[in-house]
């Protein structure tokens, strides 16, 4: 007994050490739930806030657990069934039109050189309403298309787009300084973002907000506009136009803020768009061939 | 000091709660990063162990820091370029062909009733064919297309995916167990999976091998997939095939198992593909409007 009486005080310490440490672990722990649970939106924007803001839409990781998974019921339960009878063809004319259709979008490539011309805003229109036309978890339609023309903003995306690519491609030049530098310009250079008639910024909604205020989850948002986003790849290579899927990951937010978007709002994807300059170029690659992408069984 | 040495016993137990405390809060944190850098395949084998394969991928959540985010350049840096001239059309005929485009993909609709009338093998080649023109990250191509025609292997299929909604709505029924009786039977039991002539599995490959057997991870393959996926849709939708979008989030690895799909591979999409049912019905819901879909800036 008298020995544990001298050892109190080492006892206290040990708490006190303890409980702070509890205190941190848990801080940490906490930090990404509740920056989940408040939509991800304004608490960080100190020193560098845009960075990882669009990590903490997990979405897709979590998983709807008690979701349905058939897109096609959930959220519609309610609604009247009516007949549906779509078009169809013979058999012959349903080979030449799968044939014709992959020859349509074979041909499609990623391309960087996009020509200033200006392009009928009613086309644009057209290939974002095909665009909505994808199906979504629920039947969310959580998308939004921003769609820029005015120079300005082009501009001031490009300095966003460039400034993130910039320090990416300085921290990487830790690694492989030399053989990085011919890469170095072509890469973080986008005049495309200046030259193209238009920038289509891609948006997933996280989430979306219920009569009574409260966040509704929007399972698969990422998955449904990325289908989204094929069916927009289609329709532009159907009239003819082109442009290069890019991914901004850390410029999102600060896109995001200077486009106007809520907060439940996330960049998934960023589109030039226009007519291919009459010098472009792209990578000499192929695609895989049939027998490499489908097993049948 | 009388008073803190009685107290004593208090204090060792308080410490004792909060190290076990510790221990079990610090276990729990690093479980999930264990699984993720072990690969996250072929751990935990045991007692259900599908429901959380899938949820280890977090290729999308990490996200490539020091990635590129531009599609076309990366892994193609040294390629040659080669001219590119896309086809182009007249400004009216674009018009027309936007309109065109956006009139067949808005007749598409999820459809759960399909008629068990054969569909030309030759055709689903080319909407398969048509799927892998997608823009991928680095252009990886982590797409594999499993085409299930054979009625013994749809069967199982359907029984592993009824079997896991099962699950699902039973573990639901706790909460609103009346009300959902009605909807029960009806998204539980999926005759189209025995019904349809071909189960499209689309699978994304989360990693690849590189030569010197090292796993290389496909940045952005769950978004290229998708993409991948809209182009599918809308060549189904061309060729007047109709199929409904599903998420088969828990039973993914059984049926990876039994598609002997390897390891890299995650389900991402079940798609039933055939003739609409002569009795076919949908939901009478109705789509975003343009200006609900768009802003312009």
């Amino acid at each position: 007994m008298a020995l544990i009486s001298t050892l109190t005080p080492v006892f206290v310490a040990i708490l006190c050490v303890v409980v702070a440490f509890i205190l941190k672990t848990k801080r940490r722990s906490e930090s990404p739930s509740a920056q989940k649970s408040s939509g991800g939106v304004g608490k960080r924007t100190e020193d560098r806030p845009w960075v990882d803001e669009d990590l903490q839409d997990d979405t897709e990781i979590t998983g709807p657990e008690n979701e349905e998974n058939d897109w096609a019921e959930t959220g519609t339960e309610d609604l009247p069934h009516i007949p549906y009878t779509p078009c169809r063809y013979p058999e012959e004319e349903m080979l030449e039109r799968s044939k014709h259709f992959y020859a349509l979008l074979n041909k499609r490539r990623s391309v960087r050189f996009i020509s200033p011309e200006p392009v009928p805003r009613e086309v644009i229109d057209n290939v974002i309403r095909a665009a909505g036309t994808a199906p979504s978890g629920a039947h969310t339609e959580p998308w939004t298309f921003v769609v820029v023309a005015d120079d300005e903003t082009k501009h001031k995306i490009r300095e966003i787009v460039e400034q993130e690519e910039e320090i990416n491609y300085k921290q990487r030049m830790g690694d492989k300084w030399v053989h990085d530098l011919r890469r170095l310009r072509t890469n973080w250079v986008k005049d495309y973002l200046d030259m193209a008639p238009y920038l289509i910024l891609v948006f997933k909604q996280t989430y979306g907000i219920m009569p009574d205020g409260k966040k509704k989850t929007h399972y698969y948002n990422e998955i449904s506009v990325s289908i989204s986003c094929g069916l927009l790849l289609a329709a532009l290579q159907n009239v003819g136009l082109v442009t290069v899927t890019s991914t901004p990951l850390n410029c999102g937010p600060q896109l995001r803020v200077l486009l106007r978007r809520p907060a439940n709002e996330k960049l998934l994807m960023l589109l030039p768009v226009g007519y291919a300059a009459t010098d472009a170029t792209v990578p000499d690659l192929t695609r895989k061939k049939l027998e490499d992408i489908m097993a049948f069984v």
